[in-house]
């Protein structure tokens, strides 16, 4: 296979915009992403488009692609409507990867899209509850609450309405903190800090930054998650051009500037049943990743992860392999994992602050590694950012996530 | 590129099974497919799972792959849940051919699966209404019903329930007939002949052979669709094995019998705004499609079209360039694409008798021509055959197919 790169990248602000369409949301996208890589909406080849949940919360399956790029003014080229869960257009840019690699296509266009707010705040609820298996969606339901039950006194307090996703979220937490004394405070921590970096950045959708003590006082969502740990429900669109190495000499051929990072690494791997030795599915998916790349941890300069929920950003760095396991909670207290420390995480803010358009995070998250190796991102710029990792977790299914997507971005 | 190959194909009969779950149709198309290809499940090396409407109508969006492939034992490997309307299953192989020929991956698995059937007709009703622009949903059942006023006076007789494509195509069929003087008699011989086609193949939702008079006689839907000219609705799976010939090296070394067929051509198109001097999509992803094979309408022995209404197959001939603009209906009349016939077409039953669960479709058609190259289909063998095509279209966005998919299959 030959080269890839990212040549141009767009994104809404993330928000709750109730009044938008996907299509105005989209259009916006690519009004960033076409002229930032130098090309007509007539020059992508093949679009792969990652949405979740427009089918239960809008009523539109089947042809979501179509529907807004032929709005646009695209059309002609092959589309691929890409559903993956929360890990739809990080998906979509796996397959982009593998349609330019291969040699089928010069240019993909990757679209995230998502509209999770609804007037009608049942389909919203119903969009996660189809993130799992249907048929076992009571069974699960029980299992959350009894483990619930199990924790204590304290759970007795936690009954927001919330996503079924945060009590799979809390239940590792208690694991976590059981089993490594990870605090509470480690985990506000990492809310808070996010929270700072979504404070930096225009496209965030809460721009306040929060304490430590602030994330702690906010109500209780499941024990020990409080409001400020858990991402927001979201709406918005994220785009991305990706390309081969003769695609962009063309470009410049006809006097085009391009700003090409290069995807060094994209995997995508699903959980299965296994024995308790064997690695976890993000492990696995990141050992494949730096294996494809040629890297370790260590040589990264910046990393986007899942923070779905504050507990899972500490998680997955120990799953990544940034750190022992155990060992996240203090480097994140220290300041470790903050903008101007060794190993910045969610500098755009992470889910819990930038947002989680779910069908839009992947690709959010590639226009953030794609626009900090660029050296574009003012004031919550990682200097001399050359290596970005994203991971993006999708689903569940027998306690595992159903799909995990890993991208490492390298400065060209 | 690489040449891939399809090395196994399994399928359920199609029908109505309001009694069995999705995993329980894929895990008998997956227990034909995988010892057809002489491999165990945990060979695949990648998943793409295509199905349109399961969201709507069972609930399960987002993760419809893993949750059928973990219950059968299929887990760790890639999965991507693919998603073109009718067309879902075919655009599912055509990112597997894309996976195998680039070099990513040696084997993967592709699956197409529906269950359209519910105790809640309503849903099946809306799963198709997703299949269009849904903002413009009202504007195109009144656009539908002008047109069918316009018809004059026999479209008045119409009014059965039925889902808005059906009114599509006759607003189709009414305007072929006015154009070339295609008649009522020709849609019927469709029907009829791929009633006979249907009757001699085990995996058919319909085994009744009718006769021209007997379509004409059912009842109308839309004028001139009559009830027997339309597919039914149905439930089903079908599941392919494609691989890299280095892959089929590996199983013969260890002794396994292979049985290939390969993929000679694998197109995926849209609809586009275009003149009217402008081919429409269908032929131009067949001109594609034979330009990749390097060959032409008359090198190929048998076709599998999208047949959802009769009038559509007699169309897809003229836009596939099987014969002249309305040249087709006399053909049909004439036996030309009847079993025994120069150029057979849709000797499955087509979808008019194997059925149309939509995301099984694609992948059914490749099931087909499969085992016809392999010389494996008794009773509707077709003699000497060595090259197949399978068109298939998926959804509508402004009257243009939303997804057209076109592959050509080569005996080895």
């Amino acid at each position: 296979m030959r080269d890839v790169f990212i040549i141009g990248a767009g994104m809404t602000q993330f928000g709750k915009w109730l009044d938008r369409s996907m299509k105005s949301l989209v259009a916006e996208a690519l009004d960033e992403a076409l002229p930032d890589a130098g090309i007509t909406k007539e020059e992508p080849q093949i679009a792969f488009v990652g949405n979740a949940a427009a089918g239960l919360v809008t009523g539109q399956e089947c042809v979501r692609a179509q529907v807004v790029l032929r709005e646009y003014g695209i059309g002609g080229i092959p589309m691929v409507n890409v559903e993956n869960a929360c890990a739809s257009s990080s998906t979509a840019a796996h397959l982009a990867w593998q349609a330019v690699g291969g040699g089928f296509h010069d240019c993909a266009l990757v679209v995230g899209m998502e509209k999770l707010y609804s007037t009608d705040k049942a389909k919203t609820f119903a969009a996660f509850g189809a993130a799992v298996d249907v048929e076992f969606l009571e069974s699960i339901k029980q299992m959350l609450k009894a483990a619930e039950k199990t924790a204590g006194a304290d759970a007795a307090a936690s009954g927001a309405k919330r996503s079924m996703f945060m009590d799979f979220y809390a239940m590792a937490a208690r694991e976590h903190m059981k089993k490594y004394g990870t605090t509470k405070e480690q985990f506000a921590a990492v809310a808070a800090k996010n929270s700072y970096h979504g404070s930096l950045n225009p496209k965030a959708q809460y721009r306040e930054a929060r304490t430590v003590e602030e994330v702690l006082a906010s109500p209780m969502v499941a024990e020990p998650l409080t409001r400020l740990m858990c991402a927001p429900i979201g709406d918005g669109a994220a785009a991305l051009i990706v390309a081969s190495g003769a695609f962009i000499d063309r470009l410049r051929a006809r006097g085009t500037p391009v700003d090409p990072v290069r995807i060094a690494a994209s995997v995508l791997r699903t959980g299965r049943d296994r024995t308790t030795d064997e690695p976890d599915p993000v492990t696995e998916a990141a050992r494949l990743a730096f294996a494809q790349a040629g890297i370790g941890p260590k040589d990264v300069h910046l990393v986007e992860v899942h923070d779905a929920s504050a507990p899972a950003e500490i998680m997955i760095m120990e799953e990544l392999g940034l750190c022992a396991p155990g060992e996240a909670g203090k480097l994140v207290e220290q300041g470790h994992t903050r903008l101007g420390g060794p190993c910045p995480i969610n500098v755009s803010g992470g889910l819990i602050a930038r947002g989680h358009p779910v069908g839009a995070t992947g690709a959010a998250q590639l226009y953030e590694l794609t626009q900090q190796l660029r050296g574009r991102c003012g004031e919550r710029q990682v200097k001399g950012a050359r290596v970005g990792l994203a991971e993006n977790a999708g689903g569940a299914v027998r306690a595992d996530p159903a799909a995990i997507a890993i991208h490492i971005l390298t400065a060209v």
